[in-house]
């Protein structure tokens, strides 16, 4: 990693080595931050799964948002991809690029980072810091046992499809930190929702748990039907999806009404919830919810209206 | 890796798809790009390298850098951590951001990761494209034989003090670049020295060789001396410099004269040479010098001036 030498940029990392310092490496961490590059340690039998997330101002976040927040959710989108595959967290790399040093920013920055590397396993091993527009690059790296790993594609006719939790939260939660919906009447629905979009929990143990039993699997970041049309494209197949079945919050009912709430849960995005299929014989883990069944026809059936796209633009 | 399901950004993948489609994965690569992650094999007892870098624009390139060279120097700068370690690339994540779409930018970019790839021998194996101001993150990951892998630290007194290849070109290159300096007198000149700095090779080969006779390595990237000094720091010594030992390019000390070639090989940075000491004993590898010896004090020692540094600010 490029090292910086001068007066104002040693400064620049005197503040990062402190806010970082305290942050332990792991078990899997032969040489952490601190040289050209890390040396990890892979289980023996093991794959190394890979994956990259970015998150830009004004893009996926705004001014307004919580350096703390940027940070977690930078993290939890990209270890989500990890969650995705069945992997185990080893370790990940960080690009920050801020435009100029602020030492209270970067020490919310610092404090989303901890809380993120600390809810998943998941050491900071490299890092670089740029001068730019405000921008958070994560490469997150585990393992899967050789030969494993959830993919895309493998969804056969029959198969149910499955999501974890609620769908639909983080897209209000969305709304609710820009300021474009209100929830006066109901704080604690409130709450829940910005809670959701601001720390999502990718589902780590339960991609795991479904390495021996899912067919196939997605994580959702740019909503459900978006991102179940992706695994039915790899997998060559389509769906049928029982609309009264899609799990959606009380909270998010409150807050928005049902219809909204569908809406929301159908395409809002946003959520880093697996979307996987399981062959009918295999039990639906807990929290899980069976949302449809997979049949030999492309495309998507079961739905009363067409989804409006509710989720950002990226161009 | 976040998909994005809108038209505008399905042309977006498109053209992605249709300039990276060709890119060989390489023997390690179980599962490339195209799910939620890729799926990297590891040689039995060998351990993961990892390191990131970035590069903004006004930063690390002008708005007139040709984007073959903005992807070349990206990736080429993340690849010479991996030679400083004496790793063996196995694959590599490239985040961009990109204020807007531009056709003939992509194509331009791609083909500079396109010879990237093949140049360093690192499949491109993960991506994320976003909206936002132009930047590019590299994490780049190799291997090393378990319990090898070149530190900073290690460098023990009477240690050979070497560099591989000549320095300060590539600092020349950039002020040629810029339009800072110009060489009207010298055409050839000028391009290898505006060459030495678009197309850095990093010293792969070299690096591995190290890996079973140097005590300490690491690579120039912010200047022979602010990187040395890491090293030293690292290592707990000091360093007596043999100046006219430094070795410099004919072409450089042509264009800019020999007190300013000295200047730019002591601190211009961008060189992506490897610095690393050497017990006495070992035989210097073809191509590199010797530039001084590790002494028990504190500091650096040896030089006539002290140098100005010349290298970019990074804040």
């Amino acid at each position: 990693m490029r090292q910086h030498s001068t007066l104002s940029t040693m400064t620049e990392f005197e503040l990062i080595h402190r806010f970082f310092s305290g942050l332990d490496f792991g078990p899997s961490t032969r040489l952490g931050i601190g040289d050209d590059a890390a040396i990890l340690d892979i289980p023996p039998a093991h794959s190394l799964v890979v994956s990259v997330d970015s998150a830009n101002e004004h893009t996926h976040f705004s001014e307004l948002t919580l350096p703390e927040v940027v940070a977690y959710r930078s993290i939890a989108s990209a270890i989500s991809d990890l969650a995705a595959m069945g992997a185990t967290p080893i370790g990940m790399t960080l690009a920050l690029s801020l435009s100029e040093q602020d030492p209270l920013w970067l020490r919310s920055f610092s404090e989303g980072v901890t809380k993120a590397v600390y809810a998943f396993g998941c050491p900071l091993v490299g890092g670089d810091t740029t001068k730019g527009p405000l921008s958070i690059s994560v490469t997150v790296m585990g393992t899967v046992p050789q030969g494993f790993g959830l993919k895309r594609s493998g969804a056969t006719v029959g198969d149910l499809i499955c999501v974890s939790s609620s769908l639909g939260d983080a897209a209000a939660g969305l709304q609710l930190e820009l300021g474009t919906l209100f929830a006066e009447e109901h704080p604690s629905c409130s709450d829940y929702l910005l809670d959701r979009w601001s720390y999502p929990q990718p589902r780590l143990a339960l991609g795991s748990d479904l390495l021996n039993s899912a067919t196939a699997c997605i994580d959702i970041s740019d909503g459900f039907l978006a991102d179940l049309g992706h695994l039915l494209q790899q997998s060559g197949v389509g769906a049928q999806i029982n609309e009264a079945a899609i799990p959606i919050s009380a909270e998010l009912i409150s807050v928005v009404g049902r219809a909204q709430a569908l809406q929301l849960a159908l395409s809002g995005g946003e959520d880093y919830e697996l979307c996987f299929t399981l062959p009918s014989s295999v039990a639906v883990p807990e929290g899980c919810s069976v949302v449809g069944q997979i049949v030999a026809t492309m495309g998507i059936r079961g739905l009363t209206n067409t989804p409006v796209r509710t989720g950002f633009q990226h161009f």
